[in-house]
């Protein structure tokens, strides 16, 4: 199988032998990333950001890589996160398949892939190997953390676990956990995965790739990054111009909205790796932050040392749901940290940060130009 | 194959060679329906029920078979819809596998099942059956037909395709025609049934049939019937006694959310013809009123002939949202109807008329009533 590195990540090793959340140590391991920007002699303008689930630390061109990053529009020179003062620093989640160690690294032990032997992993580890990413890049307090979608849970894993270690915090479209609904559908993605007879209980290849269960998985996934209202007012009962059904195909896709799906998965579909989608997937869900810092939430994350917050959310948002973004601004703000709660009214839904920038950038910009 | 029908169901025979609104006719096919309280002398007193996708034509229990029906909290002896003063017949759809004529039906002219070989099924055949059977068995002009889900869109089409044909029309959770969102999830529901090696492109059966695919697609379909809010309230975070997670199955379910899931699919398993459900999940996504009608959904609605409809939706379906409801009663309304249209504040869902029927009956009962 191919790496799905970009070509100018970074890496930090982790100390040998880091400690995971449910036992279990890794040996060799490191941590891919990418910077943007100068860091300044006082060294006091790192933003760090943590990912979702399938982005690398790629999030914006550079001199190194030209080409777009995940978030291309947010970060650069004069952007919303403007690099011209900030030195971004964008991390590759421990457990993904973007450059950081995970279940597609080969384990030094073995010489082979650790497949399902990855030991279990959990938002905290995520979490711990980025703090330990920013000590050993030489930072004592971030400016700024900011964390999108499962990396707004990393965040607030990072910063209960490591008070202090950031100034700041922009939070969007995160949670404190996941709710029933959202661990229903991620539950029947990786059901997709591990119900296709190539998954072969980890033991692909790419010549016999889970790709049935993998295409399942993201057209399942992308229902529950977009919303019912920007899908209608896209695709309404449009039909494919050549329509994907053919005479021995009775139940073949033929509407806009399914052939949306069908690329959108394609393009996924060898970008990344399966037993990577199953680990991070399945630690969203028991990701609690309350239950984490064997606490109640208010109380975990009154512990942040944080000097202020910014907490975004997407009305039309069916996964993280808004009210979940509301819960946590008013934790933080039951907590003493001067919070400011945005309720972002766009028709996209949850991957809205990714889609929709417009409305993130200037309140994004506003909260890091002031103090 | 088991055949799935209840042991009172009685059957009226499609006229010979009924032909299909995109092609092909059917031979010696027949309706299942069954029959709840006393026809009166005038034959005035006859409400037709229509179902959604997966119910059969036993919607209560009575004195032939006291087992509960899909709808029992509804209809009986001083019920909402009371048997004693109506004459209630509530049919099978036509291509369903619940005694009416479908895919697992045997075909005369080859005496196999048909299978795959069932013409294209549209819910304009499912309405012309269902006008077929009322005239079969002698009544000119219903005094309601009432129709849930799926069974809403077959009543439009009946009152748009047989004008006059009712009285009065209840459609509780019903549309005009399928929204992209709603098209995505039954997408999902076939493929999963296509992609199951067993399926074998409709050549199953009780030894070799599509478990894996039948059950990812009820899943699927559930997480559509309920809502997010229902289950934050019922299932929480709460992970289930024992968990369902052994060793060697790292990602396995252990939620409650989950395991809710799992067991009503089981549940469903066997009772449901699988290609019985590509069919109808098919022809829902297909419907579209207006456009059926060779016009809009405006013009179709109001050549309907009604003296009054009443039209409830539920405030939290996310399936059949509730402003189709509302777009429903608008269009009845706008072409002369009398329409009372009710949006229920109901955390069920759309399956809030079977889970939740305390909010329906007492309207239903009223509107009934009344003239």
């Amino acid at each position: 199988m191919r790496e799905f590195v970009p070509p100018s990540t970074r890496f930090v090793d982790l100390p040998d032998g880091f400690a995971m959340h449910r036992g279990g140590t890794l040996h060799g391991a490191r941590i891919a990333y990418e910077t943007l920007g100068r860091l300044n002699a006082a060294r006091d303008n790192v933003i760090l950001i943590l990912t979702g689930l399938s982005a690398d630390a790629h999030s914006a061109s550079h001199a190194d890589d030209p080409s777009p990053g995940w978030w291309e529009a947010m970060l650069g020179p004069g952007k919303p996160i403007d690099t011209n003062s900030w030195y971004v620093v964008c991390i590759n989640s421990l457990g993904s398949c973007k450059g950081s160690t995970g279940p597609a690294s080969v384990n030094p032990r073995t010489g082979e892939r650790y497949r399902l032997d990855f030991p279990s992993l959990c938002i905290e580890d995520i979490a711990d190997a980025a703090a330990s990413t920013v000590h050993a890049l030489g930072f004592e307090r971030l400016a700024c953390v900011i964390g999108t979608s499962m990396g707004g849970m990393s965040a607030l894993s990072l910063l209960a676990r490591h008070p202090g270690i950031a100034r700041t915090h922009i939070n969007v479209s995160g949670a404190v956990h996941a709710l029933p609904f959202s661990i229903a559908f991620r539950s029947l993605q990786r059901e997709a995965i591990r119900r296709d007879p190539h998954w072969n209980r980890g033991h692909y290849d790419a010549e016999s790739y889970p790709r049935h269960g993998m295409l399942t998985a993201r057209k399942l996934g992308m229902i529950t990054y977009r919303s019912p209202r920007e899908w209608e007012d896209r695709f309404g009962r449009a039909r494919t111009e050549r329509g994907l059904r053919t005479t021995d195909e009775p139940f073949a896709p033929d509407f806009e909205v399914e052939s949306f799906l069908e690329s959108h998965a394609h393009r996924f579909l060898r970008g990344f790796d399966p037993n990577s989608y199953l680990y991070l997937s399945y630690c969203m869900d028991q990701f609690d932050l309350g239950e984490s810092c064997g606490s109640t939430t208010g109380e975990a994350l009154s512990r942040m040392d944080l000097e202020k917050a910014l907490v975004i959310g997407v009305e039309t948002d069916i996964l993280f749901p808004l009210r979940q973004q509301h819960d946590i601004a008013a934790g933080l703000s039951s907590g003493g940290t001067d919070v400011q709660f945005l309720p972002v009214d766009s028709p996209q839904g949850h991957d809205a940060f990714l889609s929709d920038p417009d409305r993130f950038g200037p309140p994004i910009s506003k909260f890091l130009s002031v103090g």
